[in-house]
């Protein structure tokens, strides 16, 4: 009876007609169709809307199976963390200018619940900010990267020791994906 | 009298100008003039341009003091390093459509002598591909991308031993600047 993870059956889902309406044939939402429907729903708002490299950088953080598509438990698990993500950052964004200062980032990230040194922080300010500011689309896939490198990191730390050895392979295949 | 590397000084180099007139006032090459000098140098021919996005990657893996912008020897490594990217692309663009199959990518990599898992492989076609092809910005992204990632772990491996050790701090810092 259960779909999995005591979830009520995916039919039953008000988001499911939706899901199914943005999949399209394959029954699995692609970059593409994530841009057009997060553009048609109106997700980012008076923001710009999301870049395909950054739709693509989403999909790649929950696609466990490297289909390069999202499922519908993927898919309703991504829209939780991006409106968790949106309210974050507007939370900084006061005047609605669509982008928040490297000093607002370091602060949404550490309200993020992550505690990273002010030398990867300021590694990640250069990476993302665009003349000095640092624009919704790049903060979701700063957001959506974070949590993907550090959930790689934190699933080969079986022990919780802070540290993990990587193979060349395995290093090439967590970096690049994402 | 050298300015390092036993290179000639700068200022007697034919690129040298070229260089001060892209980097303007700062004496630095940012993203955006990179992208500016690249798109009127041609450099891209019949290519679209390289996206702003791969500007700032090209930039990140060379940017080893995380200024966010290149100097003078860091600009002419990228030059090489792009005229060798282009190359390799175009032995496999026969037909110049600009873009490239996922199992031409697998050769392209393999004849930049790095050795990938086809599992590894298959994370990298589906993160780098837009509708099934590779095209020259995604292309060199990616290039650029498992340069510097195997360049961090090379630095780490300082007994050659294909493993390394990371702590979280410096996994976040390695994997969010590029
Ligand atoms: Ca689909
Ligand atoms: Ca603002
Ligand atoms: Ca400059």
């Amino acid at each position: 009876y259960s779909s999995g993870y005591g979830a009520a059956p995916a039919a039953n889902d008000p988001m499911w007609g939706y899901f199914t309406a943005i999949a399209g044939q394959d029954g699995e939402v692609d970059a593409e169709e994530l841009q057009r429907c997060l553009t048609q729903a109106g997700f980012t708002g008076t923001y710009s809307p999301f870049s395909l490299d950054t739709c693509r950088i989403m999909i790649a953080m929950l696609d466990r199976d490297f289909t390069g598509k999202m499922g519908f438990n993927e898919f309703k698990e991504l829209f939780t963390a991006l409106n968790g993500w949106k309210q974050n950052f507007m939370m900084f964004d006061q005047d609605r200018s669509g982008s928040i200062e490297p000093h607002e980032l370091t602060q949404a990230i550490a309200a993020m619940g992550y505690r990273i040194s002010p030398q990867a922080l300021n590694a990640i300010i250069k990476r993302y900010n665009k003349g000095g500011r640092i624009y919704f689309d790049d903060y979701v896939a700063c957001s959506v990267k974070l949590r993907a490198v550090s959930d790689n990191f934190r699933q080969r730390d079986t022990m919780q020791q802070g540290s993990v050895t990587f193979q060349y392979d395995d290093f090439i295949q967590c970096t690049m994906s994402i």
